[in-house]
């Protein structure tokens, strides 16, 4: 069987790209990233999920985010979480400088000392506006880049890299996984907020296939 | 006056670039990496270099190497530092995965939350057969994956690309630099061993410019 590093967030496209590679019989396994994020609890989605599953999950640490990623709303504890839609300007400071490229470096990384061949994120089209290195033709080179690297092989794949939050929802949906296993808010509170641009997408993903989301919200 | 993001491990390849930078005038801030290096005592050069010359250095320390890198011999403390050139195919055991990825990654991070537009990294003609992360076609390859990943312009720069250590120090001793400011062995011990590949190769880039080195040797 034919073995995939996933980068896993414990948010729900991620999730769902799990149970999409499970359900073609890959072995998973996954790595999920500390980059001082406010929604910091999406991380013991992920472990416990992968324990669930028994899955082979890898924390890793990416060291001072302040140092590294400057003023960023979803790491910057001075700079506030904005609310609205993903369409919105407003929402650039959501993004982390060079994150993917952070956590697909690491991937590759990994895939090459446990002899695993692809890397898989979750990227998806909802992104593209925002946040460049979500979008196919950075996804593109990072794969370009992945094959010069090492001597072995590896490959970056982005499955809904063209999908919609709907697409991938419903996809989830058609596997009958559990979105109350998923954590998708910015502001990583107890409950989930409702307003920010993550929550947003979410709640139209469930409406666009006509069912409500199991968790709860402020 | 321009600004550049160096990675600077404090070994003599990228202190020679350091000073080929001020040399041109720009203002240069460093990144060093602790990545689990045997020879983390080159770490203690960069900071002491940098803290001399008054510059911005920031350390990151990038996780649990054994989870990410595996048994490279310049991390694995079971797997002994190879002696002999890099010409040989021993010191394939020197390769840590991807190592250069992860850094320029969080040297792209930095540039773009600090506005610097050139990332510049020390990889040479010598490495190029032993480390594919040091050939021009990957530095090709990770400058065009700078350019996707944010909405700021960011380039890679090697400009040592299609130098050989003899070439570098020839530009560092023309310069007036002092390599025992610097620290090269990988066994990262109390004296340079003056057997590992890296040791080797320092030697003959003296040799190739008629001078010795100013370091003591075992």
């Amino acid at each position: 069987m034919k073995k995939i590093t996933l980068i896993y967030s414990g948010g729900s496209d991620s999730f769902t790209l799990l149970h999409h590679a499970l359900n073609q019989n890959f072995i998973v396994d996954c790595i999920t990233f500390n980059y001082g994020q406010k929604h910091v609890k999406e991380i013991d989605f992920a472990i416990s999920v992968c324990k669930e599953l028994n899955l082979k999950h890898t924390l890793i640490d990416i060291g001072d985010p302040s140092a590294i990623f400057g003023s960023s709303s979803l790491v910057d504890r001075d700079n506030k979480i904005p609310y609205g839609s993903y369409k919105e300007d407003s929402m650039k400071s959501t993004i982390v400088p060079n994150r993917n490229m952070i956590f697909i470096s690491y991937a590759i990384a990994y895939s090459i000392a446990n002899k695993i061949n692809e890397v898989w994120y979750g990227a998806h089209a909802g992104d593209h506006f925002i946040y460049p290195d979500c979008r196919p033709e950075f996804l593109q080179s990072m794969d370009v880049a992945a094959g010069l690297c090492d001597p072995s092989e590896v490959s970056v794949k982005g499955p809904f890299i063209n999908f919609n939050k709907g697409q991938i929802f419903k996809i989830g949906i058609d596997l009958g996984v559990d979105y109350s296993k998923t954590w998708t808010c910015y502001e990583g509170q107890e409950s989930a907020c409702g307003k920010c641009g993550s929550c947003v997408e979410r709640l139209e993903a469930f409406a666009d296939n006509n069912t409500s989301d199991p968790i709860n919200y402020k």
